[in-house]
């Protein structure tokens, strides 16, 4: 402590300007790498989405392409099968270097699950193949243990924040995904350069963010304050379903196929299928153009809970991808329905949809809070802190990720 | 831990909703009376600034003006002289309840001090009127230890909030800066309630919060990603510079001289002596019109150095007040100076020293990220967000606030 206290005294600025130019270089390389790797994910999902969209007899196919996928993470994935799990544990206890392949792997099996027609995400993918990157300059630049940890930190920031466009995000969600109630402040340099490296570098590529807005926003009163908070808590209920229902899923999934490439195979046929019997793709895939409508016009109000269960089961299933676009989706129709008895505007309800439910599922309210800024501007920026903070406090303590530790308890 | 995990995973909703109404109902007390405290400081501060500069003479007198101070501190203040460091002190170690007579003496205090020209800020004044009327509720309402911190994390949450019309950066503030490096999320619903609350009342009065715009920002390349972080370097040295030079000015003050009630008369005469032989009132009081052209206009490169040194001079010496509008100053004109060497546009550069310099001082670089999208709107988001986090690396481990725990090292 004394030597510690007496570096601190003398010109901290010199560690701290080594620390930086250090951070800097590794954030340089790894944001460059894990925006590309963004880049190529969103253009492949945008391909195979269109592709799908343009021949649906391909969702029919949907079985076989979840055989393989299964076939491929059982015979040369099951180093990588936890996904974001995996790089939450390693996180945790430290074992061994997340191997490259979760990359290539995820990569792949996200952009088939797309393909054929699963409804799942996006970040998961972008947070693998970050966090699978960054992890090989562990071992390249042979960093100890608390630098690992920075590490995959820097990884999962550079993904997330590269795959949304949303940089501040993408940090503060790094930071706060670890431990749930705790933010790692140790780390808040290097993930913030990483998240705006990697998505200036993704942005080079020839890929596009999709864009949405929040103008009409009334202004704070009683009432309107009111209704923010009664949103909130159906938002932190939304998260919360969709977290119980994608572990329930799982866990049927796991204890009636004992053989894994068979769970997608089986899922795959009751998605096809209920694909065909309600005759729309509006509930597969990423579900972007829903998104996009949800702030505009009225839907129907039970979209939402058919989303979160087609992607829970998709999940459930084994499946790659995501959950936060899904989420998106959920919470956006969620909000979208709630018009019908809170009068705020639907862009509005939308909006705080989109990113309270994340929230809640999650863990991670300050960076939704954040994302909601980057995505929809500032102008409602006090709705969606609490839609996401009342979000978070109503979805219990337990998130989609069963890795994620209780630093805190929520009260 | 057992009863606590079933608590959770029956119907975790149930006490959540419990705890959100207790807490609202307290946050609906606290924030309309730490609104309205807020409201009546800010219309008083008003008034004395007014007055100052239409009877500039009134600055002669500051030596008296501050033994009145100091004599009032010294025979009815001194359960209450530690200020901000008493509610951080509070926080960590209960002992006492705040005695209420905090509020009027810190609104007497500063005050006086901005009638008679010292050079000081006013967010002290705001969160310490919050904190002791907010600790009022723990003896009336019988709260315990637990639920006591977050009453303190409320009346600051409120007081920031309402002083700036920053709801969002006040809420993270108060759970920022208790601890260094760490994030209190236990008490994250009640700092957001408490600061809607509190700025949503304080708007109701007839008091007004300075505009500032920050909209001409450039896209972020890797020349201008390499200036925010030059830039963030500088204004970490300058909130640190403010920390140590007001840290000295105390020290030198109070070994020199023994009778408090002197110290604030010794410091008035040097400061009205150096306000008479600059011929300028610009570097005293709270010098908004300053900050506001340091947004717009080339200032003198030094403004932000001699307003440091007249804001640590005066706090030093005993005066009331608040570190944050000098700092903000110190920011903008540093900011404002650094556009000579450093091609961004002046506003962006402005809006960036505004929010880090403070960032850096009181170590909470997420509150000033916020502050700045709340004031200066999202475009410039990733360059705020930037210039807080580099400027709260390279500020050292000690700010403002000498009762801040490290909770984190910076690296």
């Amino acid at each position: 402590m004394t030597s510690e206290d007496k570096k601190f005294n003398s010109i901290p600025q010199i560690p701290s300007f080594i620390y930086l130019c250090k951070w800097l270089v590794i954030c340089l390389l790894i944001g460059a790498l894990a925006g590309s790797a963004s880049a190529a994910l969103l253009y492949s999902l945008h391909w195979a989405t269109d592709y799908r969209e343009a021949h649906k007899w391909i969702i029919a196919l949907l079985p076989i392409g979840g055989f393989i996928v299964g076939l491929v993470y059982h015979y040369y994935g099951s180093s990588v099968v936890k996904g974001n799990n995996q790089l939450l544990e390693e996180f945790h206890s430290p074992e061994h270097i997340i191997p490259f392949r979760m990359a290539p792997l995820v990569l792949f099996g996200t952009v088939m699950t797309h393909l054929f027609g699963g409804s799942a995400g996006r970040e998961g993918s972008a947070v693998q193949m970050g966090g699978a990157i960054a992890d090989q300059f562990t071992k390249w630049f042979k960093l100890n243990k608390d630098d690992r940890k920075i590490i995959i930190i820097i990884g999962v920031s550079a993904g997330f924040a590269s795959v949304f466009g949303t940089p501040l995000a993408g940090a503060v969600f790094a930071l706060e995904v670890m431990v749930l109630g705790r933010m790692r402040y140790d780390a808040l340099l290097a993930s913030v350069l990483g998240a705006v490296v990697a998505d200036y570098v993704c942005k080079l590529w020839p890929i596009h963010h999709t864009h949405y807005g929040v103008d009409l926003v009334p202004d704070i009163t009683p009432l309107t304050f009111l209704y923010a908070i009664i949103a909130g808590i159906l938002f932190g209920l939304g998260g919360m379903f969709f977290s119980k229902a994608t572990h329930f899923f799982t866990t049927l999934f796991k204890t009636k196929v004992k053989y894994p490439p068979l769970r997608p195979v089986i899922g795959g046929v009751v998605i096809a299928l209920a694909v065909y019997a309600i005759g729309t793709t509006k509930y597969i895939g990423l579900g972007v153009p829903t998104i996009v409508d949800a702030f505009n016009m009225p839907l129907n109000w039970y979209d939402f809970a058919l989303k979160l269960l087609f992607t829970s089961f998709t999940l459930g299933a084994g499946y790659k991808g995501g959950e936060v676009t899904p989420l998106f989706y959920i919470g956006a129709t969620l909000g979208n329905a709630l018009v019908w008895f809170l009068p705020l505007p639907t862009e509005l309800l939308a909006g705080m949809g989109f990113v309270a439910v994340f929230a809640a599922a999650t863990n991670t309210p300050i960076a939704c809070t954040l994302m909601a800024i980057e995505l929809f501007g500032a102008k409602g920026a006090v709705y969606f802190g609490i839609a996401c903070v009342v979000a978070y406090m109503f979805s219990g303590h337990s998130g989609i990720y069963s890795s994620q530790i209780v630093g805190s308890p929520k009260h």
